[in-house]
């Protein structure tokens, strides 16, 4: 499974790289592999253990804050194992080729 | 926890509706309150049970499709218990008195 | 086109409803139909007046509040009108038949 | 402005990346500031020109299939420029820090 999560505190100031930075860090305990981007943290591994990493970090920023709202985008396929690298490079050899 | 769902499988054709439907059958066994809407399906109740749900629907939708996406969007508070139906409630009262 | 969009500011406090209420006001002098759900509003009409009705609330927001995060879905199909209240029906006339 | 969006194309095979790399084409023209990631493509600039980019490509992927799913999540902020990598730096060094 691949999955982008966000996770906004709501009425917590305008900075969000605090919290952000405290879902890294049970990110990176959690040993899945993981990309950080501009809008987002993108997870790679197994199903359960990407859920239950995200719903880790939404109850941690909960702790930190009354009121959190949470984004998840899944990308689950059975037929190969999932590749976020692989996903931007097929992309990209399909730009390289025209 | 309130949230909203909603799973795309990948490359099944236009209509979307019996994974819908698949999807709500589920929904209703779990005994959450929950709405259908054009473009989800909202869920209240405990965090743990919530997220289960979605997981059941997006597992079934795999079990029917190559390849699943699915968005799930939660609005998480501590402060009081979620309420879906006041939600839209506060929202209307804003208005009503403007 | 069928788009359900949500508008939070960052750091305005715990409710949110009063921003939901301003952005509905500009939502029903669009003229398109809409509906309020408990987690976003959902369009229907002529693409470009969904977008940027959308867009005026975003900005609406914006001015209200230094800093926003806004959440956008679109369901567009060229093969026949779009219909949110037949995306629902859809769905529970196939939950009916089973 | 920053803003990631996906455009899924329904029923149109579960291979994906020859309509991404459709679009990236078409964000490369707009001559934005752009990433793309496992999951989306990031843009950054004006926010008139980010958005009418998203929506040329949502248009043409609707022109190679009959039925499309966007979705976008726009951060915008007044109090200073956007800046997608000083988004990702800004959290390194918090956990860097720690």
């Amino acid at each position: 499974m691949i999955a982008e999560f966000s996770i906004m505190p709501v009425g917590a100031g305008v900075s969000l790289s605090p919290f952000v930075a405290e879902c890294l860090r049970i990110v990176r305990d959690s040993g899945l592999k993981h990309q950080l981007t501009p809008m987002g943290t993108v997870l790679e591994g197994d199903g359960d253990k990407v859920v239950a990493t995200i719903m880790a970090c939404h109850s941690q920023v909960l702790r930190m804050s009354d009121r959190v709202v949470t984004s998840i985008k899944i990308d689950d396929r059975r037929d190969r194992p999932a590749d976020m690298e692989r996903k931007v490079r097929s992309v990209e050899e399909k730009l390289g080729k025209n």
